[in-house]
């Protein structure tokens, strides 16, 4: 089913929701210039969506919501439209954010600190951004793939966005699901595209008053966010559990479904004792 | 805003509005691997929106909505999705068709005549589609996309689809928008991709029989689908009438925004004294 929030400046954001309105809610973050369609393989869970209601959005200028002319640089844009899809959500909830997705949660926490949340889940993700910021380190496939794929030019950012899409996983993924999300990533404007990286923003003090149990799931062969923004992020979070992935990239919930759906619903299970 | 019919074998499929419900509506239906977002042009009309209630749906296996295992190659199950967002419209429409599209509004007279219709309009449109079928001829892109544009694998698939993109219009269209054209190709499965070619179908006695005002638009330069596909719906349908878009590819309602809808207004007018 898709639904709708405002967000920040009025700006409709798409959501998609599955599983029971009265269970305990998961609201999921996708990453740049992706979408909520991210999260098929837990939508797709006759477990996760009989325990849990399965909250997910587009981000601002991604999928099926808004693109406003501005408010990608904003950490307190990116904190509203969080707050409006958590309101949604109609009470705490564990939030699960993705490689950018962990950098707008962090913006949540910057301006409204747990409120809403019993527990966090930051998978491949940074909490940070800019040149140096140890949260927000970047690995090969993405150091290669900008600026190239953030042009206007379909020559110059088709092949860069393909190649950072093949790299994704640390197996290949079946060629119909690499079209799918390199096509979700075409579908977000390079304007936006570009606009996303356009930030400066340290955390440690954000970090370092979480209240909430929190995991950090990282492959170990994550070619696009280094293993190092897992450890950076383990270390400044109070209790923060870290579980990485072996053999596996920046997508470990849809390259080890199963496992992967086994620890967030551990992880829930964990911030509904709170 | 976004809702949802119920299509043939219980499809959930997306249905994209805009304008005021209570004038006349003209319902888009748009072409192969494309969107509803086709028709963004003709949404963001102030004098369009004002005059009509506008509906496009995405065709199941695209965007939103559902992709079930089959029906693509099957005219019933596409008439009934048709009739399904007729029936939503309420009221007698205006039926537009762009290429893949036209044969969709085919399937649909094919099994209910010109029923719930008060015009049609074919844009860039086939009427039949198979092996020298003269209603379905392609032109030099498509016939050079294929079959390339139809693989699982990306390697082969993606420099296929962004050519196509690019020759869908006579003159460039800007970088992001043929981004955004290629990136909701590749969102559809190519299973689905090569669902909509396997068909083999002649409309001659269904054309023969169409009883409501119908305008063919076709540009000149089209190199997807050819002029003579025009031509041939022209000389089927009874007092059909032809728009020569010159110096124009395969999208004028994308290349001749103005242009195209004041051509579809004065269609629907017509239509509407019926």
């Amino acid at each position: 089913m898709i639904d709708s929030v405002v967000g920040a400046g009025g700006a409709r954001l798409a959501v998609r929701t599955a599983g029971d309105p009265a269970r305990p809610p998961i609201v999921f973050v996708h990453g740049w210039a992706q979408s909520s369609l991210s999260w098929a393989a837990q939508f797709a869970d006759p477990v996760l969506t009989t325990e849990h209601h399965l909250i997910a959005f587009d981000l601002r200028g991604h999928g099926e919501s808004d693109a406003p002319a501005d408010g990608y640089g904003d950490s307190v844009t990116w904190a509203a439209d969080l707050a409006a899809v958590l309101a949604y959500a109609g009470r705490p909830a564990t939030v699960v954010g993705w490689s950018y997705g962990g950098l707008v949660i962090t913006d949540y926490l910057r301006t409204h600190g747990c409120a809403s949340l019993t527990a966090i889940v930051l998978v491949g993700a940074i909490t940070e951004i800019g040149p140096g910021r140890p949260g927000g380190k970047t690995a090969r496939a993405m150091v290669e793939a900008l600026p190239d794929a953030l042009s206007d030019d379909p020559a110059v950012a088709v092949p860069a966005v393909v190649s950072l899409t093949l790299r994704t996983t640390a197996e290949p993924v079946p060629g119909p699901l690499a079209q799918a999300w390199a096509g979700q990533t075409l579908r977000v404007s390079p304007a936006v595209r570009r606009a996303l990286f356009r930030r400066d923003v340290g955390s440690a003090d954000v970090l370092s008053a979480v209240s909430v149990p929190t995991l950090i799931v990282h492959g170990t062969e994550d070619a696009v966010v280094d293993p190092a923004a897992a450890e950076y992020a383990a270390g400044k979070i109070p209790g923060a559990n870290v579980r990485w992935f072996p053999r596996v990239g920046h997508a470990p919930f849809a390259e080890r479904v199963d496992e992967f759906n086994g620890v967030l619903r551990a992880a829930a299970a964990e911030g509904g004792k709170g």
